[in-house]
């Protein structure tokens, strides 16, 4: 999603070139190019995928919209396990209309979790729940803290559902290094995602994740926090941003990986 | 704020003509008014004023600025304590420019208030901290949690600090309702707003709290929740919102008199 703008091909080569040794993929255009398409083509380009987003948006009252949800998580499943990914990326739903029961829609992600866990596990594909910031509590995310996403992990077992530790949306809360080191004891980090936190917002807080170094976070702390809760999975740069989608995608993937260097990795 | 379009003399009319008991008034259109000038309306009127908003703003690493950040909110303690209202609300302020070290802000806070305190408490003002949600923690307020608020808070007197709940700044965090009854308990709720969580949020997301009954929060749960721990005070509604501005101020406070009747008074 940082480089929405390249093509799948596109994205593989400037990969390659720059050394980036996996990516994160979204099932929109991985579905528009074909599952075993884009397997084929980051295989032969030897480029892991970290993980594959996304799946989720569980909250769902009416039976048909949650029938619907179950099945297209298992789709979402299985296309990780096509594209020799182990990991999908949860986003939880928001509340659906009319409700304002925040703590409801949560037990109907568990719910929904129960059934979507063992069909993850037998194709190799680990769910991982992200948090998302409070600001979508509304209307995209009921799960907002760490603290919820890992409450709701720990009913399964470690390799089915962990949970994914975005600095975006955990950085405002003291509590978040606690439960890293929370998540790492049970070996529950699954992803490890970094953006960074500029104001103002725009329109919908949707597309305005700050650039790794332009913001507020400080992403060795948070980086430092996951290695000391024991996390060596691969760490990706999700920026949803309209200022970097219109630029160049080569160039903004290169500036990614040089802030990636400078912000994130030790001296 | 709900009704920034209307004058002071027309504000304070209006709650008259609405049987609104009290205003929490804020401090810039009462230093445009004059403060004693407010301060003979209000109490001609028999209008109570609830809390005065703000005082904070007290991050800053610089000397200067601390010192007058320190300045004017003795300043606004002294404004307070001339309308006749016991409490100060306090925006803490966010980080400041090119820091990303929210824990140290958080105590030079601290810092502040055990040098606020004791002058608010010889005015006859208490403290009251208001957390606001975490969208706001880089650029207006690093305080983000009721927790946060109150283990500031509860390094002084409960008579000195306390804290304000605003439904719009805490719906979201499921561990509010027993930080609530922490609250309570400790004779620190000394203020309670109402606004609704509507969305698509504004640009820069100040200006789109929604009116009582629009948006995601059950106002009645949480006032509910507020006097299960105790509360008796005033209860405010406090709406930014661009739209509400827009329309005629007498008009937007009998809406909001009757949304707040309608949605958060027990039947």
């Amino acid at each position: 999603m940082t480089v929405k703008q390249l093509t799948l091909p596109e994205l593989v080569a400037a990969c390659a070139e720059l050394g980036v040794p996996g990516v994160g993929l979204w099932r929109e255009p991985v579905q528009a190019y074909g599952v075993e398409a884009t397997a084929g083509l980051v295989r032969d380009a030897g480029l892991a995928v970290t993980t594959l987003c996304r799946g989720g948006f569980l909250t769902a009252l009416d039976p048909d919209a949650r029938a619907a949800a179950l099945a297209d998580n298992r789709r979402a499943v299985d296309e990780a396990a096509a594209l020799g990914t182990d990991t999908l990326v949860l986003v939880s739903g928001g509340l659906p209309a009319g409700s304002k029961d925040l703590g409801a829609a949560r037990e109907r992600i568990a719910d929904a979790l129960a059934e979507l866990a063992p069909y993850a596990e037998e194709h190799g594909v680990r769910l991982a729940i992200e948090p998302l910031h409070p600001m979508y509590a509304a209307d995209r995310c009921v799960v907002s803290t760490l603290t919820q996403a890992l409450d709701l992990a720990e009913r399964f077992p470690a390799h089915q559902v962990g949970v994914t530790v975005d600095t975006y949306h955990v950085w405002w809360d003291d509590r978040a290094p606690a439960e890293i080191a929370r998540a790492g004891a049970g070996g529950r980090i699954h992803a490890l995602q970094l953006a960074d936190w500029t104001t103002p917002l725009p329109e919908g807080v949707l597309n305005g994740r700050g650039q790794i170094g332009d913001g507020a976070i400080d992403m060795r702390a948070w980086k430092g926090c996951a290695e000391a809760a024991g996390y060596t999975g691969p760490i990706e740069v999700e920026l949803f941003n309209e200022g970097l989608w219109a630029r160049d995608g080569r160039e903004v993937l290169k500036e990614t990986a040089e802030r990636f260097l400078a912000h994130a990795i030790d001296e």
